[in-house]
């Protein structure tokens, strides 16, 4: 499923049009990121300079000692598309155009100029990303056009997502608050205007990308034509890894919004929710949705049926639990009589066995392990979810590790309800580094366990 | 409306019956909590000590040099009501009992006890809190009944906000938690299996408590035959501070569950539902809403009509945005011509002017206030939402100031969206300390400007 993007990702040489050293300027910062992490070669082009940070500077493209790969640009708009042109011709198969002042400025110089890149595009089969967008962050090759230095813009650690996304501002966002809850990223793609790459494209090159285990995307609009495209290649992609889309421009008032920000045309959100579900995407119909879809997804196995079994130490979440997983479309099956038997003769009288199993605030570690015992085996049980509170005074987290022992033996997805201060916090972060999914709401443990659900009915057995 | 609570909150002496010096035990707890913060006299009550830690223990309350205000009892099941009926026969006027083994049993011998407890309470006219809670916390009197020790639950900082619950382990979970967040708290109550004590009086007890300006109860049931009460006191109380209210046990399965926890007959949620809305009762109906609920009504003023206008520096959360207030019944009303016409004269062309107001990744303090020097006395203009990225170089999160002195004056709620790492936290806290409500999730702080401008409906002008 190769389709031309790669070098996109995985060049072996960038040229970057418009660097420069003036402190502040984005050709500065483009350069100091490829400097920092990038381990191919690295092209300064400006006629300017002689040389920038000890790297040679190139007066043109086509004074370059060999092709690169992957071309950068970041100069003015009146001048992008002979220095596109310029790329076509040398043969660099890949430009990304971070400049703005195309057709986002509604005028007719700027879609005059879009129309160029377009042509360009189309007469040499170069493959153009932008202009107008943030570019590609790649956090395995050290790729990184986004143009906000570090001290504004936290890199995530290396992960497992892709985030591909219409809003640069918003990619900046979720990044930055993603590096500080420790969440991985794969790669960032902010493709601006989508003067040639668009969604599809991205979503094809995704669905062959090793690092990428799921594809989060933020759309406003598809590109005319190419919805019926978009559901077929995510109809496949979906086979592989799971696609969660948030759709922004929902209402009429959210379209007119979207029209002044990235000139789309959002169309009938009632439409592309029905092919979403068509194509067997994830729609994450909220900001926490997104985060919460993308994290169950990465870490819990497929879920195989739907009745969910609940341990707590609050009844109160208990309840508040079952609630939110029966508003889901989930069953909160009654302990089986054998397992409430077994549990009966060891707990102590006022601790209840009926699902939600209720361990009081007495339980201990091995409390939990010996509901689970009883209970991670049988068919009935597809996914388990834990509640543990600050309260509990014997109770030290080590359970953790036999929770990630069952949940690859047994492959069952096991999450967790974690509510409270810094003790507990300490505690969910031990079950997140382990791939117990937590959460502090019931009802968004109960929506994200859904969308593994729903993934799951989708995703072939055994892939 | 004092309705005989009072010395539930504030006694000048306190007996504590249980009270022990043994590590571990609940009676050790409690009576180390009134030694550390309660400020009136404390009495121990054991028969096997004459004295605890520094203070006379006494062998019974009839003993007592004194006839406390308050009785705390903490000692097994079966001894409880001659105790009870002993403070009574005294002239206690309030006894809040910990202990657990009654009703909630489900056994014949715990229905006798808390029988007995209903009657010495209608006899002699004492106000008896519990059994099988945990009792009241007071942040201003001291007094702390919690029997979990301040490392397994932080008490929030003093505050505003009154915590009223049917699940004394959640309570525990978001006491920890509103410390860890640094969210006060005017009081919490947990009145366990509500013998005498219920909903009912604690709503109005809060209605005329000057500490407490908005209420959050969860609540599985209300007493049988109390339901036509609770609204008519209902209805008065939100004529001077919100009651939001989280009701669990929505669903039959819920419902189920709730019989187990609580021994709470949850009923038709349809009809807790009506009865909320008819009261004017604010429903929170997940866990995110209860403290976004909250936060917006302690910090906002009122909201004296439906149109919003954004100020956003990211296009796409503009557009979520938008999406979200939309869907919440609210207007995105476009900026009137003058107003436009202002704003395109000062700002660069490929900033939107059109609501939502997009400054861009280039936008500083000064522009936020150009804009809301333009906005902010115009009668169209009900709330302000603004949004703050990391990205921005020169945002230096200044413009808070001023955002709190045109709140304070124009009396129109002001609330932000911020999302990013560590440096937008920052700036995210000095928001909320100058009363500017923040939200990372559009669509929460939609729902939440909601819960207000519904409030705000019920809320007599001028109060």
């Amino acid at each position: 499923m190769r389709n031309g993007l790669e070098k996109f990702f995985n060049p072996t040489s960038v040229a970057i049009v418009g660097a420069t050293p003036v402190e502040g300027k984005l050709g500065r910062i483009v350069l100091e990121n490829f400097i920092k992490r990038f381990r191919g070669r690295v092209y300064p082009v400006n006629p300017r300079y002689d040389e920038i940070f000890g790297l040679k500077c190139y007066k043109s493209v086509s004074e370059l000692p060999e092709t690169p790969d992957l071309v950068v640009v970041i100069v003015p708009a009146p001048s992008v598309p002979s220095i596109v042109r310029e790329a076509a011709v040398k043969g660099v198969p890949a430009v990304i155009v971070i400049s703005g002042g195309f057709a986002e400025t509604g005028t007719f110089e700027g879609e005059k100029l879009e129309k160029e890149l377009k042509e360009i595009s189309k007469a040499y089969g170069i493959r153009i990303m932008g202009p107008n967008g943030l570019g590609v962050f790649d956090n395995y090759s050290g790729v990184d056009t986004f143009f906000v230095p570090e001290e504004r813009l936290k890199r995530p650690p290396r992960g497992h997502i892709a985030l591909v996304s219409q809003s640069g501002a918003f990619t900046c966002m979720l990044m930055d608050w993603m590096a500080y809850h420790g969440i991985g990223l794969a790669k960032a793609i902010s493709y601006g205007n989508k003067v040639d790459v668009d969604d599809v494209d991205v979503l094809e090159y995704l669905a062959g990308d090793e690092n990428t285990k799921v594809i989060l995307m933020y759309i406003e609009d598809l590109k005319p034509g190419r919805g019926r495209l978009f559901i077929d290649i995510a109809k496949k992609v979906v086979k592989k890894k799971p696609i969660v889309v948030y759709k922004a421009g929902k209402t009429k008032r959210g379209g007119v919004a979207a029209l002044s920000h990235t000139a789309a045309m959002t169309g009938e959100y009632t439409v592309y929710k029905a092919a979403f579900k068509q194509a067997g995407i994830i729609e994450a119909e909220t900001f926490d949705e997104m985060m919460d879809f993308v994290r169950i997804l990465l870490h819990q196995p497929l879920m195989r049926g739907n009745n969910v079994f609940i341990i707590t130490t609050s009844g109160g979440v208990g309840v508040m639990l079952t609630d939110a997983l029966i508003d889901a479309g989930f069953e909160v099956p009654r302990t089986p009589n054998d397992v409430r038997e077994a549990l009966r003769k060891v707990f102590p009288p006022h601790w209840i066995v009926e699902n939600p199993i209720d361990l009081t605030g007495d339980a201990v570690d091995e409390d939990y392990i010996h509901v689970l015992d009883l209970l991670i085996d049988k068919p009935y049980v597809n996914a388990v979810v834990v509640v543990v509170g600050p309260y509990l005074p014997r109770f030290k987290g080590i359970v953790v590790d036999y929770l990630a022992k069952i949940r690859a033996e047994y492959r069952k997805p096991i999450v967790a309800i974690t509510i409270g201060g810094e003790r507990i916090m300490k505690i969910a972060e031990k079950f997140e580094e382990n791939g117990i999914t937590v959460f502090e709401s019931p009802e968004r443990l109960a929506r994200a366990l859904k969308a593994l659900y729903t993934y799951s009915m989708i995703k072939p057995r055994g892939e």
